[in-house]
């Protein structure tokens, strides 16, 4: 079955299918509670994308625009895109919807940081993204993983 | 046996005891480097504070204090310190230590703020931590809990 990338509206069955994800949070939980009370409308923009497997929310991601006043990871500084609470269900895992998501991603052609999972290092290596230089002003107890398109690079900050 | 917590530096010893953590990262990979480097001397200070049990070091936590001019959560404005990485060891949870760390933290009577997983919220809440009120730009992925000391209240920025 082909599959396709959506950006995500919020409503109260895309905040159910949420739950099935580990890295459900304080994120969606604000999300639900605005929803019910009325301070968003139903379907309203968010910032999460998926994959649809049938009718089932298999894979997700959320992805943030950073401005460039506020960039400390490329060089030149210029607006990235954040990747966090990238996920895919453990069934549908092996399939290639993170990999889709990614490429979802890259297609913006911004450089990209992500802070996963020291476990999921195989993944992203794969899609081409690498360590950046730890510094702990910035990165604090993260494990930032930053991919660079053509003629950016690591920003250093000393 | 009575414990105490202790400031950790880096040095090969420590550096061991820290990958029988969960929460091993990018910022414990980059202080091995720079001690196998030679660019910092062995026993250098570290930003870890941990509990010994015997020789064995069983929990540990990462204390940094943020400036105020970054101060994002707490009204006034003001220095805070952020946890991250607390962890105690499977074998030796249950005991206190945890607890032991988060009162050495306050016992700095600045705010804190800590980002940990959603599982932890019980113990967190013991602590008398509490959430914030969600804002993406600021929080993006996380989910963090504050704890105020008397006369501090959250900032809100909107």
């Amino acid at each position: 079955m082909e599959t396709k990338v959506e950006k995500l509206k919020i409503n109260f069955k895309t905040l159910e299918e949420f739950k099935k994800f580990k890295e459900y949070g304080l994120q969606e939980l604000s999300m639900l509670e605005d929803l019910e009370a009325n301070i968003i409308d139903n379907d309203s923009e968010s910032p999460f994308y998926g994959i649809y497997f049938g009718d089932k929310l298999v894979a997700r991601m959320s992805l943030y625009q950073i401005d460039a006043k506020f960039d400390r990871y490329f060089f030149p500084p210029q607006n990235y895109v954040e990747i966090w609470k990238l996920e895919v269900l453990p069934d549908y895992q092996g399939k290639g919807y993170g990999t889709q998501l990614v490429k979802f991603a890259k297609s913006m052609n911004l450089p990209i940081k992500t802070n996963p999972r020291m476990q999921s290092r195989t993944f992203w290596e794969k899609m081409e993204f690498t360590s950046v230089d730890y510094e702990m002003e910035r990165d604090r107890g993260e494990n930032p993983l930053v991919w660079y398109p053509e003629g950016v690079e690591a920003q250093h900050n000393d």
